[in-house]
């Protein structure tokens, strides 16, 4: 990747243009990346290809004609299939090509993803992300960077053009165990900011006084800055689903218990989010959270 | 209280010269008033009496002097005795005195103190406090005030010289209410702090990583900015006493239990607390809570 060689640039590969990953294709080509596109639904594609990427016939295609490939897929299973299935990425990728898994994904699994891909001489950064849709968008994310230390700094003008704010945490699924620790402090801050709306409205003493009296001393949190407003204006557009954030807790919880954490708020938080989703709320903002600590206090919504 | 009265200033009454007490008395002598001050361990007067106070030799006589009364005690009883038990406050003032309680007391119980003293034509403000010994030596506290509008404004000069951040929030409990929510929401951060710090070490992380990359996202609070350092440091050092979180974690949750208020983080952490402090911890910092969850995670306290 010397100076020589810009004439033949990098070209980047991208796999999985949901919500997350057009926003970050995106932001690759707008700082200049040869990007060539694959989405299993073929529709997602066109509009990045107007942007100016090349959109791949299959993964493999992708795979052959790409030094660095991007995934954003929805879990697991989906990353795995897209590196080792049939017609999978490890068999197309040359060696010494690197994969950077953007996807919230298992911490272990992604370790033993990455030592499949190492025997054949690819390497991989798990980089999961933080900054939603529209940091996204705008190549304005947080990206918490497991690996090896030189693939991380070869990676960084890619990981830079998707993220304002790159950290290298580790090796290989440090990322993903940062990104776990980020959703468990953010919901424990939320269940206690909801508890205490919640406490407060039933004995008639207003959130909105609360969070102001709160931001001035050491309960202070972003939570309570941002988030706290959908619960005092009742909005709970999404935002970041609750279905998602079940997700990545349970994550999580099965990042602890691999090496036997002792977790009982994200467990508790877990359970609450499964009555969020299990009782049709799944696909609203996660601070629904806080909206079901209401219903079960008692709280007037109209109040 | 007009200017041609400061010949004859207000006497400013103070009962109870702990740290929190003392801090607060010495404030209100640095700030010009005329301060008289009782201690039921006569020691803790004298040092108050340097500094320009008067010390009285009992409650009654205390309250025969003086037209404001500040509390700082321990409990719900304290304040109940001191106002109500024999030779107490209520009886010695004179009607149209106002009762300061800066004590973190229950909120129920001090709207029926409040009702009581009315009977008496005394006022009462609850203002509990936060900002710790350093706020309180410093007249830079945080003070949470419930109580009747005009008599708030009538009490400011007092409360201006032992608080830096003064709000009025509602009537007479509103300053217990949010006190109590401050306590939920600050220990909802912290477990969650203290949970992804765990699971961080035992997947090899260090947990000043997960801080700084955490710091720059939604997850970001005082908490993890400031107390967070005690679980990295290993400083389990007061600060705010473990078992004094667990009494105000108590008091939360008997104020939620008194409207039915669904608080399953807070009654979780009250457990944890109870746990802290029944395991012989209850007199280091409320940060030893985040101690507790590493113990019970298998974190090598050496790592």
């Amino acid at each position: 990747m010397s100076a020589t060689q810009s004439s033949s640039p990098v070209r980047v590969g991208f796999i999985g243009l949901g919500v997350m990953g057009r926003g970050m294709a995106g932001s690759l080509l707008r700082a200049g990346h040869a990007v060539t596109v694959f989405n299993r639904n073929a529709q997602a594609m066109p509009p990045l290809v107007e942007q100016g990427a090349q959109a791949a016939d299959s993964i493999a295609a992708l795979g052959a004609s790409c030094r660095v490939v991007f995934l954003c897929l929805s879990d697991t299973a989906a990353v795995e299939a897209v590196l080792f299935g049939e017609g999978g990425l490890a068999q197309a990728l040359a060696a010494g090509s690197t994969v950077i898994d953007t996807s919230t994904i298992s911490a272990p699994a992604t370790r033993g993803f990455a030592a499949r891909l190492a025997e054949r001489g690819v390497a991989m950064l798990d980089s999961p992300v933080s900054g939603g849709q529209q940091g996204a968008a705008t190549g304005s994310l947080s990206c918490m960077v497991g690996g090896d230390a030189a693939v991380f700094e070869a990676c960084l003008p890619y990981l830079q053009a998707i993220g304002s704010k790159v950290a290298h945490v580790g090796g290989v699924g440090a990322g993903q165990v940062v990104k776990a620790c980020n959703q468990v402090a953010v919901t424990g801050v939320m269940l206690g900011v909801a508890e205490a709306f919640a406490l407060a409205r039933r004995h008639d003493v207003p959130p909105a006084v609360v969070r102001e009296a709160l931001l001035g001393g050491a309960a202070r949190s972003m939570v309570l800055e941002k988030n706290a407003l959908r619960l005092i204006e009742r909005d709970f557009q999404p935002g970041f689903k609750a279905e998602l954030m079940r997700k990545d807790l349970r994550l999580a919880l099965q990042a602890g218990q691999d090496r036997g954490v002792f977790m009982p708020g994200a467990a508790l938080i877990a359970q609450l989010l499964e009555g969020v989703c299990s009782a049709g709320e799944g696909s609203l903002d996660w601070s629904a959270l806080g909206k079901l600590v209401e219903t079960l206090s008692g709280v007037d919504e109209q109040a």
